[in-house]
Parts: structure tokens; C-alpha cells; sequence
């Protein structure tokens, strides 16, 4: 009951605190190495419904998979380096050979909607760290296993690692 | 003629850089004596359609007009500390005494829709900065004279600073 109570409230749409520390927010890996992500205003967690922002870290060799959403997403690098791959949305059957994009502290990012793309850190010596900001939460994902798997091959992620605890939360409550 | 390409480039929505300097952005104070406001993701700036990522100073005792819009808006707040004022949407004539909540260093903040609201530096030993997320752009902002004024005589600031010039060159466009 109290598990229950405790996973719930870090879902619920009511009472969330006007000013939070982000430092306090849950962090996890969700079992990716190499990752730190904490939602730092979320739909799923908060009731945001228009946007969502996360804070995330990689460490020196880890990243994102490779994957596209229909959403806006913005980066703002805080710390760190790493490169952007980005395979233009040409209308071809696959994602293609994509073209590197370095990322710097004080640099912003943007990927073109439904784009496939991943982040890696790159960098050896140093951690990447990012706000990421997505329109239209809660993201729906399609991830590729490599840049030659067929877009009709995709999988789709949903919910997505960090909105699954939620997402299962708020389903259980809507059978209530 | 160059001033007019140069203005134009600006506001177009071909050719965004998928990564950009943030320190090499405009930045300007818009007229607001205390303010460095840069459109890091913009709608009208950059053709984004779904967010957009504003990165503001605010120099000690400035701060924001009190204001509202029906936009959800997030802030992560990097440096400084200062202060929300915030006056819930309690269906009154008038906004009201606002709430104050401490914003500081790594903390987030959220405005609830259509709530009037004000951030200003309350700290008189350092700067504010602050990340914005808004959505819906371009952002809609009516604002008051002081918290007692009638939700009905609030004036809609539309574009808003930023968005002026971008605004006036798009509707230029249009006419041609
Ligand atoms: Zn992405
Ligand atoms: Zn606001």
C-alpha cells in the first residue's frame, strides 16, 4: 500500500511544487550505461501537457539510441562535447549514412521533426551534460538498431524509459 | 536593400544552423533596463512551430512585467537567485497579493497557465539567469501595471520585444 502510494505520488498531476530542486528530482539510468536522466518538468510526472524538459548526462562514450519522434526537440548544452548524428529525412527506405554535427557548452541543437538522429558523447575525457526540450509529451519514440534498418522496421518506444513507471501508475488508476 | 536582407535573414525560417553558439545569438535588452534576453529556439526567429527556448539575465532589482499568457512556461534557473511572484487564478476581478517562492541556483520553476506572474532578482549581489521554456509560440502576453489592476484592463503586448522586429519583416513578406 505504501509502495503504491509513494509510486503514485511521483505521478500525480496535482500538487507540484511551483519551485522544485532539480537536484532532488529522481535521477536514473533506466538501464542505459552511461546515463543520468532526471525529468525535470514532465507530463506523465507533473501534468505538463505542451512541453517537457529533461536534464540529461552521458558519460564519455554513451549516447542515445538512434530514433525519431514527430516532436520539436531542442538541446542546450550545459557541459561537455559531443556530436549530433543527424540522417536528413530524404524519403529514402532507411536513415542512411548521417551527418556529424559537433555539440559544445553554450551551444544549442535542434533536431528536424521525425529526423532520425542520435547523441553520443564523444568526448573521452569529460561528461556530456544537456537540457533537452520536447514539444507534445509524452514522446513517442521509434529507434533503429543501426543507420540501415529500414524505417518500416522501427520499433516503437512507448512509454518511453523514464515515463513507463508513470505511464503504468496513472493506467492502474484509470481502472480504479 | 542590405539592411532589409540583413533583417530578413534573421527572421527566416530556412537555413537555421542545426547547431549555433548561443553566445553568438543577438542578445539585447529590448528597452528593459537590467534584461539580456536571447531567442535560443525561436518561433518567429527560427520556425519552430511548438516551443521556444529563451536565455535571460536579469541584473540585481529587474525583472519581468507582471504579466499572464495561456502558454505553459518553465524555468531552470542556472545562475543567481531571485524571486516569483504569483497570484493563482482564484477567478477574481484582479490578481491580487501574489505569493512569493524563492527561485534559485539548479532549481526549476513553473507558471501555471494563465496565472499573473512576475520573476524579478531579488538578490542585489548577483546576476538572475535563467533558461525560459514557453509553448505555442510566439507568446501572447498581457500585462499589468501592479497587482490590483483589473484582469480586463490588462494590455496584450503582441509581438512581444523580441518578436517585434522578426514580426514586422514576416508581414513585409507577406505583402510582396
Ligand atoms: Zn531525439
Ligand atoms: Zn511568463
Amino acid at each position: 500500500i505504501l509502495a503504491f502510494i509513494s509510486q503514485a505520488s511521483r505521478c500525480s498531476t496535482n500538487e507540484v511544487p511551483i519551485v522544485r530542486n532539480i537536484r532532488e528530482l529522481p535521477q536514473n539510468d533506466y538501464g542505459r550505461p552511461g546515463l543520468s536522466h532526471t525529468t525535470v518538468a514532465g507530463s506523465l510526472v507533473h501534468g505538463f501537457k505542451e512541453v517537457e524538459v529533461w536534464l540529461q548526462t552521458f558519460a564519455p562514450g554513451s549516447g542515445t539510441p538512434i530514433h525519431r519522434h514527430s516532436c520539436e526537440e531542442v538541446f542546450v548544452v550545459l557541459k561537455g562535447s559531443g556530436t549530433l548524428y543527424l540522417a536528413s529525412n530524404s524519403h529514402s527506405k532507411y536513415p542512411g549514412t548521417p551527418q556529424e554535427f559537433p555539440m559544445f557548452a553554450n551551444s544549442t541543437v535542434h533536431v528536424p521533426v521525425n529526423d532520425v538522429h542520435q547523441v553520443r558523447n564523444t568526448n573521452s575525457g569529460e561528461d556530456l551534460q544537456v537540457l533537452v526540450i520536447i514539444s507534445r509529451p509524452p514522446v513517442k519514440v521509434f529507434t533503429y538498431d543501426d543507420w540501415s534498418m529500414p524505417h518500416t522496421a522501427a520499433r516503437l518506444k512507448f512509454p518511453y524509459y523514464w515515463d513507463e513507471r508513470c505511464y503504468e501508475t496513472l493506467s492502474e488508476k484509470d481502472e480504479l
